[in-house]
């Protein structure tokens, strides 16, 4: 279970996750000692699982991990990612735990960690790490093992979302909304949530199935194909889709086309500065400066974290961040710290009803659609360190009327015009990735030109060097 | 709880059904208790529901009316009307219990009895009724009361499907397969049977929920615009659809188009008869003769009853029987006596890869697809009576070529050519029906012609008498 | 199920009580329904049993008819009155039922309903009187109908007397503990608490059983023979003693003799009065004076209410009350509003321990012994309203240095001595009963032959008039 | 989890049993991969657990292991060793699984496996061994991982018991049983039978508790001594007392007394050779002549087996076998192959009420009671395999009037006036034991004496020699 290259790592940017070589009921089980020892033996872990094939195995090898070292635990059975991370915000909880691999192919399982309604800092993370690879597991003496008892939160989770809608003015009318579960654990949440709130609701691929018969599980545009061609042909107002364990949220509106993440982003936040009289909207460094636009024009601030990451700024002034996203994964803070795609599809479902009219298009319309471009270029692992430290400096040089540079991860530099540029190094592959957006196409054109010849020039020289 | 027109009667053809008024908690409190008094207060009842918003409520009352008889109870919560029809069928049930209407309104609800795997007979029905009308009911001894114990019974439910089907072979290949489960009971059991032999399942309406949020519950073309034009658009082998408890199915091909039930019922019919090297095939007075066609061409023997009551058949002569089927209702008495849309799906499915080179289309040519008329004229019910009468005087005169008269429920008159004309009344409306089947346009046109015109001239001379 | 002799009356001084003919299937339905009908259809009720045989029927029906009016439903399963209280005093419940006959015969079963941690007001029973008896049921839309969810509330109510014992300083010591516990619900409670403390548990009639094997279910000294004979014979250092719903504490000690309960009281209160610096003792009026010593002498004030009814004064003022009681079932108003032998008895090992050098006789030192005498006249119902009248008039001009006359429910007299004499009317029993307390044995017989004689004049007098 | 000085063992005469270090998470992980493997990753386990704290920390990792095969597991929660036993003696069951460590110490727990209703064969320990210590571990596909099921197996595992006691006749009357359930998984059981048929219970430490609170698990005398006590103060007609998991029966009398018990099985087997006409008693090779003279006199024969090895027995020739005991733990083949104290109870107070006039002193008068001597003198490990064969050579040599010797597990010698001597090296304590027997006191101390000196001048020479 460590990721490859890096010996001491369990936790990547989304938690753990990988296939029976890495996530297996021998390692799950010390992942349970390791998180009861940094309990010390104490304490409630609330444990749930989506509803991959081999989720019973790991539950159970995990759990008796936990029992061992003297924490207690409550069962969540399967359950929605989100449904966890609220769970963990209770009183009760001292710490959630979801085994999900999100939307990873389903060989695949993993685990993910909250607490206080957010997911585990770096800081946290090491820690359990340090257990997990020092196996200095604490052992409870034999009177004072853990129990399971079992909890049923589905019924409070939804309430909880239920509030906020109601807060948010309720709903003006109803449409018909087509909900694509990905066969996963949001397939018993989000459709009974609108139904609730009076939508006209028909689901496709909404029966709870570990192998994802009906597509694989990530909510990306070439995987919603079928999906897309429904909404097309047939009169929903709108379409929400999630991912296995309903964290994510992709939606597709009545014309069958596939809305851009950054603009769901924007629409959330400006409501959401509406709602709360501004503040801050906390996003992952790779989204676009639609969201910028949007969030000064209602009175907010944008912070831009690395990705998965969220978590350390909602630890640090909740108080002040009225909503986070990264791409997908919309965080609403006046539930709490975690990423919820079920909370955003009813959220969504009535701004369609309440400020669009009933229609998704015409809802869209707030949020201006500008050029992109997303693309890599190949970068050897060894490589990698050095490259971004040339990038570093080197970029600035060729870009013109910048208004601000942000390293959090990778270099993203931004112009006065709201075109921005990023260069980052992929965490997972050989590659070094950049994001372009701008106003206008040619903008777009010129800093993506820039960026692919400044990277290759660098890269050619590492490479020279070092041969 | 009773008929209109007919005080002392609780169950139609399928059962008792009815909104509030008719079916609740008083009303299933004395249910409970008029079939714990004909149990003579022994035994073990196991009580299912399907999805329905009322079905907690109405388990409840139920249950404790057969409690206080001394029955015992096995609850086995949300299940397929095919599922409780398996458990009546294991020798630790006395009776099997589903609280569902079927394919009614989300406003209405109902209960079906089952015994030996097969709906309880007239006589059987009788005896409930005297209990319940007479309100002579047993109450056992504080310390005889009857007791409720869990079961979870999709498993071998779902293995008896299983082991069915892999006698039939298995399955030779593999194909993408579109299933409608109508939020219903089925929705957990389909998809997941179908995934188990390596079909590719995409599911449309197959989240829970009482309120049937997707389409109403009947399969009928009228219901399944939606779904036959996503099997239009798209390239499933076969889809198949269910109604809200399962025991209906209704199959449309690659091209959208619905396959009339007669076609359907002929095609399992001459497979169980290759199967089981001929024998009885039992069927409701109103399917066509293709039937028939098929049967005979396989060794096989066509048994007509009325509707609702394959089960009266079942029970006197259930080892030389293959098949049995209403429209919609197949049953495999290899699996046992009840309705089942679930082990039909299932076997369809079967029969597209195995049979039809995974092509639905390609699989129904075995099956002729012959001209059909079905229409009504309006009878008023105080003349139903006469009426019908009259028409077995006169009907048969008005039709050349007769080859045989069935009266078992209204008349059926088939005649040598193939083609075939029942008229009979409606049991719920003021309206006598007719049904005319033939191998050609011509000859159904003129039995239809012909059944109008002495329907209507009878219908007049006794209006004229009344009058 | 209606009070012989009061055809519009349903809950007695406990709740409602009966056998089959009054409390069976229908009219717990209608009861569930008249509560359903209070809360206008809405809200949640929290519904548990204890282990009588007719529980999961009663239950069923209940449930059903609360269900039919909109309310939801939360199902405990089997547990302790106490726990039930616990369970109303939450946020998440609006009123807690539980289905019990606390310590009647094993032929009866009943109803008790709490509000905020308390028992019903009797407004609050009027109320569901009124529905009931009128038979205006709320019905719910087919849509809107409630639904039942599982709570297990063993460890939350338990954690919470932990937290009790623990903030009144945990245990200095062990020792051993015999618990019989009625073969009732406390069977998996007061044992596991009193384990956790680190008490040597044993246990006789802990196996729950609805029939009462081991003993009738009231915890008095005739029906604990065995135990108290246990006791003798063995080393506990105390024996605590339940009815089959847990309300009730008895306590035994290290010789096998029963303690009386008014010193059982007034150690509980002494101890709550320590601990939270005085304030008010609500205790029935039929409780002895060694309270008012104990209580006065460390600083508190005793308030006498009818029995039955010590929740009108809870809901009063409870901010004051630092301990409430009637015989056998003490309230720790820190814990909540309800009657808990289970905290009762856990509290009581702890005093044991830690006040007691580990010896129940040792620890009951500090309270006085005093003679009490009870007995009765026959009453007939007709003549019971005149006799307490004339009660009222005469009996304090028979009674010498009177302190105070109480007449909350029939007529207290106490003396300056600290003796007392109360008179009062059986609510079941054609009976007149009188108590008599005092410091000395020769006060109490001279106030009994007071009462008695007098009680026999009047009411000499009331059957001379009548004839 | 290895056996001390035998690296390749896992097994020992009662399954696998020891502390921590020996019976953990991963070990129980890795065992349940052993019989996953064993069973080729097919089929289903059933998994009960007594009630021993590590039980859920022991089950979970166990459980993981099985699934990661393949195999489905159905989970029987805390059930009693005989249910597991009649668990895995039905069609649907291929093996049954009990964590339990029998009447051990709380620290501890352990594995039984049962195939067929009876324990495992010695073969098919050796081949989960060879798995276990081979870590030759089948792995199964992601998509075939194994699911798990609840199932309550109270009802009919009680049914079996209840069929078996009616065939013997039912009850002809009653009386008062006392209970002594051990605090462990028959506290569930053995009173609720003992009520369904009529009798007055009584229990003590009968609330399920792994810490053993009550007294320790083995019902040994000296453990008993507070229930021989209640027994002896009162008026029962008969006590029945369990270990931890129910396969143990100990019996007490109406005066306190504990009855030896070799005369309960010599009696159980009486009976079964009258009901079912003559057959074999299998008995262990440490149990006296007693049972041989009454089994002999009843048309029975006799067969011994080492200790912890009638399962093999019962393998080769169930239909011939009538009754099968080690001392506590009677089979009744009339149910199953497995131990059951639990039926052993109920067949006991059957007994007590239909032959013995409702007096287990009356009834136990059938019974002779003849003197034993049990003694052992230390014995070094290393010296046990020699000292055994010198025994074999030897003994026979020192003792009179030889009518047959075993050798089975030690060396036993019978002799023509009943008398018997047993030499056998204890499998886990430094110890050589003897065993002797007689109709009279002289024989029995004549035997013993030739024992002890014919053992200690084996033993001396062998340590002169090895010095």
């Amino acid at each position: 279970m460590v990721h490859a290259g890096n010996a001491k790592r369990l936790f990547g940017t989304s938690g753990i996750r990988g296939g029976f070589d890495r996530v297996n009921p021998m390692s799950s089980m010390n992942l349970g000692r390791a998180l009861g020892t940094l309990l010390k033996g104490n304490g409630i872990v609330a444990v749930g699982t989506d509803a991959r094939t081999s989720r019973v195995m790991l539950h159970h090898a995990f759990v008796s991990g936990l029992l061992s070292t003297g924490v207690d635990v409550v069962d969540l059975g399967i359950v929605p990612m989100p449904a966890t991370g609220f769970q963990s915000s209770l009183a009760s909880i001292d710490v959630g735990v979801i085994i999900t691999a999100s939307h990873n192919p389903p060989t695949d399982n993993g685990f993910k960690f909250f607490r206080n309604g957010r997911e585990f800092l770096r800081s946290e993370e090491v820690e359990v790490e340090k257990h997990y690879f020092g196996q200095d597991f604490l052992v409870a003496d034999w009177n004072l093992l853990g129990t399971k008892l079992f909890r049923n939160i589905r019924t409070p989770y939804m309430q909880r979302i239920k509030t906020m809608i109601v807060k948010r003015g309720g709903m003006n009318g109803s449409c018909k909304v087509l909900v694509d579960a990905a066969n996963g654990a949001a397939s018993n949440y989000t459709p009974h949530l609108l139904q609730s709130f009076g939508f006209s609701v028909v689901t496709v691929n909404s029966h709870q199935d570990g192998h994802f018969p009906g597509r694989p599980a990530e909510p990306s545009p070439r995987n919603l194909e079928f999906t897309m061609n429904m909404a097309a042909e047939s009169d929903f107002a709108v379409t929400v889709c999630h991912d296995g364990d309903g964290d994510r949220l992709a939606v597709i509106d009545e014309k069958g086309r596939f809305i851009d993440q950054n603009r769901v982003i924007a629409l959330f936040a400006k409501y959401e500065l509406e709602e709360q009289d501004g503040g801050l909207v906390v996003v992952s460094i790779d989204t676009s400066n639609v969201i910028d636009e949007i969030v000064r024009s209602h009175g907010g601030e944008v912070v831009r974290r690395p990705l998965g990451s969220l978590q350390e700024e909602l630890a640090l002034r909740y108080d002040r961040i009225v909503f986070a996203s990264e791409p997908w994964k919309p965080i609403f803070t006046e539930l709490g710290g975690w990423m919820d795609g079920i909370a955003g599809a009813v959220r969504l479902a009535q701004l369609v009803v309440n400020e669009g009219d009933g229609s998704c298009i015409e809802l869209m319309k707030q949020i201006p659609e500008y050029p992109m471009v997303r693309d890599f270029i190949a970068c050897p692992d060894p490589l990698k360190k050095d490259f971004m430290q040339e990038v570093r400096k080197i970029l600035p040089e060729k870009v013109s009327n910048i208004d601000k540079i942000l390293e959090v991860d990778g270099v993203r530099v931004e112009r006065n015009d709201g075109s921005y540029l990023l260069v980052r190094v992929s965490g997972t592959e050989p590659k070094a990735r950049f994001y372009v957006g701008g106003r206008t196409q040619q903008s777009v054109d010129a800093l993506a030109a820039t960026a692919k010849k400044t990277m290759t020039t660098i890269l050619d020289a590492l490479e020279g060097n070092q041969s």
